[in-house]
């Protein structure tokens, strides 16, 4: 698309590749990221991109300092990958990572605080921002303004919410950078943000807007976003261009809503462990096949899937043993005490439903708590309704992906308020996350639709979503940054 | 003002009076609804309205089938009020207040929802909607059609979040009906009203959209109530105008605090009860003297109030024996287990403060779970700090009170998410209601100020509180109200 003339800098908290140990000392290297790394292969191949992450473990401080902080290259899956790690002091990444990021931001940007209870803003959570978070993101800041130094015009994406002020931080040493970063979970309306003390508030702000171009999933996270500087910064908004107007300059707020590589899963499915799974589950399945795919973790709405399961059973007992709901939980931050206590909460409940409805023949929920892709993807193929009835939900890649492999036209149940609603919920059979009887329902209709509807549904999800590819999604944000590149130039 | 050729009705839930029967079986009769009353009475003297509410004791009912659905008329503290009870079927009532009005609607309005356990929308809570909340709102509004029946142009003025939907179904019977609304509670952003079903929601919004103009405390609250029309419902809002287009017209949105009668309020502390308590409140107090006066809810944010004390003495021992706190909690829907488990963990909380810190001479926290208004305003008086860090709270009165009385030039101490904060936080101490470590600071920072900058805050507040009375409430809403009245005319 683009010469090296403007050299790429892509910046994450976890990045492409990730060493360990195994059990017999050797180095091991795991490809990270999921979606996001699939999304920026292409991008990192055609520009030879270098690609800037925290040193999440300690063998990636080891490689790193065996590099002496030098870029390395790692080939993964074909695709060569230029890294650089970047190490933090140990006890200002813990503060950064299990204070800071994953419990207060991801909760507050999930609507996940249960305010009267949490979170209360002691001293160990300021100092956690100021001798955590900031310092992450200013040794990030540090290494990608090193990398950049006497370079011209060099163009650096961030992502996620790891990184909100270490855009500020570039800025100041470079006014010339072009800085464009991808916010992957929902932006949350402005009194979600109000539990933060409003230095901090201000930090995350000014932060971010020190960006040019601000991208999201979904048209609504951006005008959540907007909404935001205009209530709690007083910035002037303008709601139709999506643009913000702040002290430092102007910055563009866009959606680009993430796409999965359609044609790499579908080869995917085709390997000899996924067809032995098949085979399994063809042998144990029963007439339906309901299937949930999810991290553990509280914005998935694990509990209220099950209660409406029960429901259904109760109100269709023709439903009985001719149903089987599997659910693939991968355990997620088990040493956050609220993450633990729902997976107890979720086994219980389940042991509750087996034993009102199962028979010594039939038990209607199969909860599988470990991460097996093969194996979700073998039954994607294979089920008859996926349930995606996330609380809120960045945008769902799941609710993409079986789609597209899924070969008895299953019925996705979709909740509204995911990012990928707002793509698929034509074909797809929306619910009200809170709504347990609306989703029982939905269970019913899906399982008794006729197949003309099942089919067309199905050809229409697989249409949709096959119709924009990661490089789609790259594009568009690369055509943005060249507009704003040129407005740039032009002043 | 007016002359009578505009009738005039107030519709609330609670009525300005309550009938009961004591211990031994005599009618008794108490002025219910507190500020409200207060605001109205003005209205209801020279208007000679006639206040329509729901029967809400046994006596009440009996009552209103003495005097065989014909209007009463009741003097309560000089004023002569005409009211109508309304009986609805007692089970309808039930889930009208106890499914959906209080906990579901206050929750929503409070952002009080643990959005990951709760709420869960079941059978219960559909049926409660139809067969309960839109049964009493039905049961209301057909008595207010009853009124007006045959009487020209009337003004009906409504009250807070018990009565929805009434106006779109007085506004179908009566078109030229002028409908006033006066929310008096927060109204949250959109994303907050997403645990409710579709239908649900846009009966609300339908509901309240049939009136002419709806009143909330702040500006805030209407530009949420603006976004939500926007974002939920599709309509075309102007933010500006605060105006709402929708298919049944315009309607205007307007920001009225609610003051409190300062006047009435300082002749109140002159009786012989208050004096003989602040007698006792004299003889034991310490160099310092905390308040907090709340009804024991979930949004008043009692807990973190007693943490950031605990922290404040943990960080200055020098103020130990010299400082107490005494919170006056009124216990409140103790049937609702949120609530009873809330008193249980403060009552925990106190113990705990109290071993802590506590010595043979000296209790911290002085915690009083009962209701003495009495006794509430002797400390009025006499306290050097009052505590309001409401996590989210429509107005806050008691903000408002306490500063008029008080004679030691005492400190408010006032979250920033109160409606009073808009007026008063000039002269109040500003909190973040989740920042426990900046309400001990502020604590610190009440007790050690110079008497001059206490003596300035104190006489702004008064000033302030003093500046408006509810007769500039009323007249404001009045003066709209001819305006809306006007255009409606002159169409």
């Amino acid at each position: 698309m683009e010469s090296d003339e403007h050299p790429l800098i892509i910046v994450s908290n976890r990045g492409p590749a990730q060493f360990n140990r195994d059990d017999d000392g050797q180095r091991t290297i795991s490809r990270g990221g999921g979606g996001l790394v699939t999304a920026l292969s292409g991008l990192v191949k055609d520009r030879h991109a270098l690609w800037i992450a925290s040193a999440m473990t300690p063998e990636d401080v080891a490689v790193t300092e065996e590099n002496e902080g030098k870029p390395i290259d790692v080939n993964l899956n074909g695709v060569d990958y230029k890294v650089l790690m970047v190490e933090s002091q140990q006890a200002a990444y813990d503060r950064f990572y299990n204070v800071i990021a994953n419990p207060i931001l991801w909760f507050i940007q999930h609507y996940l605080w249960d305010l009267s209870n949490a979170p209360d803003i002691r001293r160990e959570e300021i100092d956690a921002w100021y001798n955590g978070y900031e310092v992450v993101n200013e040794d990030i800041a540090n290494c990608v303004i090193t990398q950049i130094d006497d370079r011209e015009s060099p163009l650096v994406m961030l992502h996620d919410y790891h990184l909100y002020t270490a855009p500020a931080k570039i800025r100041a040493a470079r006014p010339d950078v072009l800085l464009h970063h991808f916010v992957h979970i929902p932006w949350t309306q402005p009194d979600s943000w109000r539990v933060l003390p409003t230095p901090i508030r201000e930090a995350i702000f000014n932060g971010l807007l020190a960006n040019d171009i601000i991208g999201f999933h979904t048209h609504a996270y951006g005008t959540n976003f907007l909404a935001c500087c205009q209530r709690l910064m007083g910035y002037e908004v303008d709601f139709e261009e999506l643009s913000v107007i702040h002290p430092g300059g102007r910055t563009m707020v866009r959606a680009y809503p993430l796409s999965i590589d359609a044609d790499r899963l579908e080869r995917a499915v085709h390997s000899e462990r996924v067809a032995a799974l098949e085979k399994e589950i063809l042998a144990r399945r029963r007439e339906h096949l309901i299937l949930r795919v999810d991290r553990a973790d509280l914005s998935k709405n694990v509990l209220r899937g099950f209660t409406a399961f029960d429901t259904f059973l109760t109100d269709h007992p023709e439903f009985r043993e001719k149903v089987t709901f599997v659910a693939h939980l991968q355990p997620s931050r088990q040493d956050v005490p609220e993450y633990a206590e729902y997976l107890e909460r979720i086994e219980a409940l389940v042991a509750v439903v087996n034993h009102r409805h199962g028979t010594t023949d039939w038990m209607p929920i199969d909860l599988r708590i470990y991460d097996d892709f093969d194996e979700a993807v073998a039954r994607y193929k294979h089920c008859d309704l996926l349930m995606v009835n996330a609380i809120f939900d960045g945008m769902n890649l799941v609710a993409k992906e079986a789609p597209v492999i899924n070969v008895r036209d299953g019925v996705l149940m979709l909740s509204e308020n995911t990012g990928s609603h707002e793509e698929l919920k034509e074909f797809a059979l929306t619910v009200n996350p809170f709504d347990i009887q609306d989703q029982a329902e939905t269970i019913y209709r899906a399982l008794t639709m006729p197949p003309d509807e099942r089919r067309e549904r199905a050809n229409g999800l697989k249409r949709i979503i096959h119709s924009r590819t990661p490089a789609d999604w790259i594009d568009d944000q690369l055509a943005d940054i060249e507009l704003a590149r040129e407005a740039r130039e032009s002043v």
